[in-house]
């Protein structure tokens, strides 16, 4: 059996084509696509977004400017996601001052 | 309880720190903790890997020449064998020529 942390990429991995097949390049995620999969997958962080944020984020993970987002950009992003994660993880283990 | 997608992000952050409090800075990964992280975590990578490979793995990861592996630089690792995985994820869909 897979150790947990390819488990872990092998979801990021099915995740990612779950909600990409769905319409245009089966390969990229369109718009409506990274809504979907932020607010099913990623509930913490998509059902926070308004309209306006997330046309940022969408902005700032197309970084070829083809209007979707393709596996290297949604990879990089969830890196940044894990980030956030780890900066939460560190002040949780950081003694309290009194 | 967590979707899978965070679950995994949860997974990523958990298994740095299993390994980078060992040894040095609690927050990195000395060049012994990355070898040990990815011997025991991601075996299929792991363990292909000779020293000469390991050596040049450290120095690409290791952006900020400090000898050692931080959260941000383990996070672009992860995010680019994730692409690897993707690629073989791909190839298998695609129809076979006959």
């Amino acid at each position: 059996m897979a150790c947990p942390l390819e488990q872990a990429l092998a979801v990021m991995v099915s995740t990612f084509h779950k909600y990409s097949g769905k319409e245009g390049d089966k390969y990229k995620l369109s718009k409506a696509e990274l809504k979907e999969l932020l607010t099913k997958e990623l509930p913490a962080f998509g059902t926070q977004m308004d309209e306006g944020e997330f046309r940022r984020l969408m902005n700032d993970l197309d970084h070829d400017k083809d209007s979707e987002v393709d596996f290297k950009e949604y990879a990089c992003f969830l890196a940044c996601v894990a980030m956030g994660y780890n900066e939460f993880f560190r002040d949780a283990q950081r003694p309290r001052k009194k």
